[in-house]
């Protein structure tokens, strides 16, 4: 009794904090690695979570993090190798003994496994399926074929179901089954005789009743699934509505496949986010990886092009109304403020339409309510800025007639901003175009067109009277 | 054993759909709101989750809206609350009598009923905390006490909690407790005499060892949790990185206090996302929530003001110069381009950046890393771009040296925004403030006022060639 007691108090004294990756750690482990001190790395390393054993690794140089790898046992290095960085994760595949690979690639759930096989060459990820164990290698070709963004793409096989006439002994069973080799189990899910998903329990269900109920008495019928082919974002705002941690996944005659779980989706939502925001600044979400500044040059360079070629409009613009411009020069001092806040509420505009459009609190079928509401806004905007970019104008140029075209300029742009930035994200999603790339650089450059053209039009039109 | 079957074949038979909330919907329940048929209405809700019951009484006015609400019975009332919008829930908070919204708040977990106290007058709150069941009420009085963007104020109060000394079957027992109201039960934590947290076993691990198996014997000891007062976004990071559903939070004695579970992370991610996207595009965060135009362009109007005020620097550098434009009128047309291009890429770098920062890929210790790898990848964009526009200015005015100026103005407003755009945020963060609030349109105009200038100021140079 009195070594079980010692062993409570040492736990109790010893909570494990989370281990910070700070620059002296990194030093010290860089020591270790050029002294090869294998023994105290791996001693380190014990007491971390494979997550930060990938952050460490992620700091660390290809070839010293391959040294450190190659120590990791392998149940922890399959974890390890899939929160490494896309180059860290790319060297390693690459420099891997197949035989290792395929070992690492047996550890992993069947989502992990698709993932990591999509990431090497055909040849390469043949032979790992081919040399894999049969149930699995069947399991992650399944997978294989389904479109990667679609809940196909994100499920795992790992599932433990039952018949609607087993009892919950058995589903304790099945989930044992599973247990031993997975996490994430949440619910059992129930079946038909010939596998249609009708019902699922919970884990903590489970626990509640005698082990010789039947499933079909305490299942819930009204379980919420998605078919193969639903894309990954709808899957997501499926998580999120119903607060749901686990998805069952069909094909369409509800035949039960595989489930989607929410550690997953969280991923999804990071990506979905990061798509958005790259489009809204004119960018590749790719670029947000950790990628060698040559590519996301490439990357780049054709947002950044396009805008170019979009704000010469916006050039031949001035050059056409540039008698005007030389006879009242200070024409030209307003512009980057004209161009910029339409610029600027039309973007805002548009990220709240993307916004709205992927979180499906705006309704593409009723367009009008959207573009009423940001017109309401723009009018107020619009008045506030008119104003003020007027007085100054008219203070400056000491007269009132400057001060109302830029004024009225202001005000007539800025509402064409609001309509404008609202309904070309809603048109591109009825095209059928994803509305967060219209929402960027091409918004901005569009309403610096547009904002350009009212205010030198408008200024030539009184020319003769500023 | 005939009726079993039968019960068996209609289970199967009928999976549950995801039912559509689409117009011919809407219109039934407006009738039948009109005509008060109150049984027809609740024989369509019955079948619904209380989110999609949200999303319907969402579309309806705030007046039908409640007669809808009031038919329902209270434990899909209270969760249905917690799915409205903003607009809505604050209607019913106000017109609802006081009793039944004690019931309501009485029905939700302690952080649910933590989040309406707080959107009611303190009277209110006060009320109803005076009349609710005295465990739930001092429980979320708890809550109420935490900053409601820290772990504290996200996490809730029901927990299975067992002592290291138990036994599976006295676990079990704490998650019956516990199961029968409330869902997201994943883990028993367990806890040492004076309720420090030493450990954590899943559902799924209690479900694999004898029921007389003593806790400290297959609990983990390296549970991960986090102390009340951490920021909510660095406990979504948590949540991420370690792939986990739910997370224990204790003061910091290590007492256990609550849990926080994913579905609460995801909301927070999506805030959190907000937020993000708001600052760039220079607009709040609650924007993106149902409010009035009037309250939106309130929110908007200092941004863009304070745009307008800095674009005006933009404005004061071109009047400097107006000698040199009227004398080339042509380089008003590449005005618009070069702070386009200039803003363009100081944004996406600013984005880049915020996103690293607040994902962690970041460190603010090691600067110089994202800087110089900007600066890499601006140099090859800025080459890229400085020559097209170069081409075209030459081709278009005709000689070399007007190309020279346009493309090299072009070259060096792209680097400086790079580092500008890179540097900005992290010296924000440095200094204490959101890094994504100096990513939006202050480095936009900052971006056009740096271009315009160099371009200006080199055309004045060489304005004798020209």
């Amino acid at each position: 009794m009195l070594e079980q007691d010692e062993y409570i108090e040492e736990a109790a004294q010893n909570p494990r904090e989370l281990i910070e990756v700070d620059d002296e750690l990194m030093e010290d482990i860089e020591d270790l690695v050029r002294s090869k001190s294998d023994f105290l790395i791996l001693n380190i390393l014990q007491d971390l979570y494979p997550a930060d054993i990938a952050h460490i690794m992620n700091r660390l140089e290809t070839k010293e993090a391959e040294y450190v790898f190659k120590l990791i046992p392998n149940e922890v290095a399959s974890e390890v190798l899939l929160d490494l960085d896309d180059a860290h994760r790319e060297y390693l595949l690459r420099t891997m003994p197949q035989p290792k690979l395929t070992e690492l690639v047996g550890e992993m759930d069947s989502d992990d496994a698709a993932d990591i096989l999509g990431e090497l060459s055909d040849e390469k990820a043949e032979v790992v399926l081919e040399t894999m164990n049969v149930e699995d290698s069947s399991d992650v070709q399944e997978l294989l074929r389904y479109d990667e963004n679609t809940a196909g793409g994100i499920m795992a096989k790992e599932i433990a179901v039952v018949n609607q006439k087993d009892t919950i002994k058995q589903a304790i069973r099945a989930v044992r089954k599973l247990a031993k080799e997975h996490k994430n189990i949440y619910h059992v899910y129930v079946v038909d005789d010939v596998g249609v998903l009708v019902g699922a329990v919970s884990l903590q269900e489970l626990l509640l009743y005698a082990p010789n109920k039947r499933m079909h008495k305490l299942m819930s019928t009204d379980v919420i699934s998605v078919t193969t082919d639903v894309d990954q974002e709808e899957v997501a705002q499926v998580f999120k509505k119903y607060d749901i941690v686990s998805l069952p996944v069909t094909d369409k005659a509800h035949k039960l496949l595989g489930r989607i779980t929410v550690d997953d989706i969280v991923d999804v939502l990071e990506e979905e986010h990061e798509e958005d925001v790259a489009h809204l600044v004119g960018s590749d979400a790719e670029e947000m990886e950790k990628r060698s500044p040559a590519k996301i040059a490439m990357l780049r360079l054709p947002w950044v092009l396009i805008t170019l070629l979009l704000e010469f409009v916006a050039g031949l613009v001035v050059h056409h109304y540039d008698k005007t411009l030389s006879q009242v020069i200070l024409l030209a001092s307003f512009m980057p403020v004209i161009s910029a806040i339409s610029g600027n509420t039309g973007l805002q505009s548009a990220a709240m339409i993307v916004r709205g459009l992927a979180t499906g609190h705006i309704d593409i079928n009723r367009w009008w309510i959207p573009v009423w509401r940001q017109l309401q806004t723009t009018l107020i905007i619009g008045s506030v800025c008119g104003s003020v970019i007027g007085a100054i104008g008219g203070l400056w140029h000491g007269g009132l007639l400057f001060g109302l075209v830029v004024g009225i300029s202001m005000f007539i742009s800025i509402n064409i901003s609001g309509v404008v930035g609202t309904s070309t994200p809603m048109i591109s999603k009825r095209l059928g175009f994803d509305p967060a790339i219209t929402a960027g650089p091409f918004e901005t450059a569009f309403q610096d067109v547009v904002g350009i053209t009212i205010f030198l039009t408008f200024a030539t039109l009184l020319l003769r009277w500023l």
